[in-house]
């Protein structure tokens, strides 16, 4: 590449799209230093060009139509923080049907169209890249791709919601309920008015699409993944897992096992031993298990201005190397697996299981019998009368069992009378990856 | 590149060499899928041709002499996995002469040779990749020269030395002393024999440089690495430590503020809440601190056949990509910052201080008066007398305050007659990267 000047069209310009202008500011000689190419941000697409914005960049690169910065033949390179899927997705195969590259942070369209948008690219020679959609400031997609190239991963454990586990962290530290600290983070700006797609697994979901999709090199369908929100966990059960050694996170599991694949995200009791349990407040996290290199994990901050721009713009050295070397394209590795299910016979972990009973004789063993009946054994157990010594708490964790022998026992303990409720259960990791 | 087939001379089949073999027998389906060509293993320098070995090769591949490997035509990639300075600088540079890529994992060779290594790659446009070298099967070189490409990383912590982890592990849970645990660890194959440059820092020393080096685009001189060992860490100090809240790691500091840096390993006491804090046993941690990105950690084996050889092996694998792609020696950025180093005044934290005192009126007074001529405030402190109560231990974190001020403060506190014995003193590193 004999050019001097890479030209950079931004589509959106809210918290990342100013962090990214920041920073191509703040750190423009080593960015110089390290590609020998002035990195130049031409047009902007913003949505109203009198707002009043923390950065100064000059108001004649601002524009109100993406088409300004899509059919600029001058601009090499889209950098895509408009979010959502459309008009999103369309900007994007249009910037690459015109040559351009494409960076983008967005985790919805690239869990749901990345295959599409990453055969576009291929087909037309040019870079897509996304590292910040997950883990915010965490390079976790450049260590899937590169770092394990030669490795088989087969686990990967994901704290990737910084919402969900400031909330966690705040119910487990000060014993509140849930209602109570999400009120307080949606005050403090850690949590949205419409916290739906953080609290009930959706936006976590995606992360793990991608990430599977990239580790176990497969084309991962996002409605695979089997998601439970977090919004009825309670300060109880965040006890009782205290109690026999466990905290509750909100975690993405993706696991390869034989060949089969299982995707889930939900609340997860987590030995207080792992590192993942560690993983306190906004912050991400996501612990790799692979066939080789055996455990390893990434930690940083999930979400903010600067370290989801850093993401985007080390991309964008990346993409700016790729050019002048002349292999724009050439790097994406596609899916080469074949997407096989977990059946859920084959989907085993531990299980934490809390019941309310009548406090009566041969409660207790009629449940251990039910729960032998489906090969479920049990590793810790604690009764606890209440007060009145009319009911009693069981709160049990389980052996490895299948998933499809705890919906069953989970339906037939409602068919015992001394059961008054099923207070809780939640899936187990523990310390080893057994 | 027109090969459907790569070449690869192994220089070395010990610990990591069998587990790279090892990795290309299990995962050759996967490499084949990522690289569309044959990593074949042409070539293995041993010391000995009739010796037991837990991987089936072919008997033609070995030999004894290093120049049927490094002056054979049809070899494309050097994997060296001697170590020491001699005569492995040489086959290095002689097989780049020849024009063969190269991948090593040797630590030492690349903190005291790197810049002439890497320079003779650049003029030959060969690669050189060492991910191994430092924090095993952690992918920490390729986050800080790609991953964070966009940032500027002010700081860098280093748990990068698991035997010395492994011993402060152990008698921290177990309150035993150091030669107890170094003697277990012997036994146990964690730590050598002759353990002097694991325990005296020298291990870890030469692994920050090379952090150092990529972190902050430098040629940093490994002599200017402040080394101090670990072997006079004692469970008293350990003990004390925990009181306050504290744990005692071997940690690699690397820093650099206003274009100086500092570069040190010693035993230091970190917050217990402090991520770095609970990365036990023989896991490393690299925790890197960067201008927009924040905070972020790669944990992981920083040992071990396997881990080590997942390095050496997706090093591999990006080396015959750039083969293929034909940008070979070009992803290499110079350092191109002048290593300034940090006077003693420069070079601040807080300090952890133990004393043995005369238990009479007006020492700690004295102390204290010392410590505030030289600019030395307190954060904590404690008291305790002895059993007799004819001596006491103080026992003080201050604020932060200057390595030269601790320096000075320590020698003068000798020259007080009231100070029987200074019984250790600890760099401190909080939570905050303050």
């Amino acid at each position: 590449m004999e050019k001097k000047q890479v030209k950079v069209g931004l589509l959106g310009l809210g918290t990342v799209g100013t962090g990214v202008a920041r920073i191509l500011e703040m750190h423009q000689d080593d960015l110089l230093k390290q590609t020998s190419v002035e990195i130049k941000i031409a047009k902007v697409l913003v949505s109203d060009l009198q707002k009043k914005r923390s950065i100064e960049l000059d108001a004649d690169l601002f524009t109100l139509s993406a088409a300004d910065i899509i059919e600029d033949p001058e601009i090499d390179i889209v950098i895509e923080l408009i979010g959502g899927i459309e008009p999103t997705k369309q900007y994007i195969l249009d910037a690459l049907d015109r040559g351009k590259h494409v960076i983008t942070a967005n985790k919805d369209l690239m869990a749901l169209h990345g295959t599409e948008i990453l055969a576009k690219a291929a087909e037309k020679g040019c870079d897509v890249y996304y590292e910040a959609s997950v883990a915010g400031g965490i390079p976790i997609l450049r260590a899937l791709v590169d770092g394990f190239s030669s490795d088989r991963i087969h686990k990967m454990i994901g704290i990737v919601n910084g919402t969900t586990n400031y909330i966690l962290t705040k119910m487990s530290q000060e014993g509140a309920q849930y209602e109570d600290v999400l009120k307080e983070a949606q005050e403090l700006g850690y949590a949205e008015a419409d916290p739906t797609a953080d609290v009930e697994g959706f936006d976590a979901a995606r992360k793990m699409a991608i990430l599977s999709n990239l580790g176990f090199k497969v084309d991962f369908d996002l409605n695979h993944v089997d998601v439970r929100g977090m919004s009825n966990v309670t300060a109880e059960d965040i006890a009782y897992g205290k109690k026999l050694g466990y905290v509750i996170k909100l975690l993405g599991i993706a696991q390869r096992d034989e060949g089969c694949i299982e995707v889930s995200v939900q609340p997860t009791m987590i030995h207080r031993k792992h590192p993942l349990a560690s993983v306190n407040g906004v912050f991400n996290a996501v612990y790799v298990y692979g066939a080789a290199v055996g455990e390893t994990m990434f930690y940083g901050p999930g979400a903010g201005e600067l370290p989801t721009a850093t993401a985007v713009t080390s991309d964008l050295v990346t993409v700016v190397k790729n050019m002048k070397l002349g292999i724009s394209g050439k790097s994406v590795v596609a899916p080469y697996r074949e997407t096989i299910l977990k059946t859920p016979e084959q989907i085993e972990s531990k299980f934490f299981l809390r019941l309310l009973v009548s406090d009566q004789p041969g409660v207790l063993a009629e449940i251990t019998t039910r729960l032998a009946s489906y090969d479920i054994s049990i590793e810790q157990i604690i009764q606890q009368p209440n007060r009145d010594h009319a009911e009693a708490e069981i709160i049990l964790i389980t052996h490895m069992a299948s998933k499809k022998g705890m919906d069953q026992i989970l339906t037939e303990l409602t068919t015992i009378e001394a059961v008054k409720e099923i207070k809780s259960y939640y899936r187990v990791e523990g310390l080893e990856d057994k």
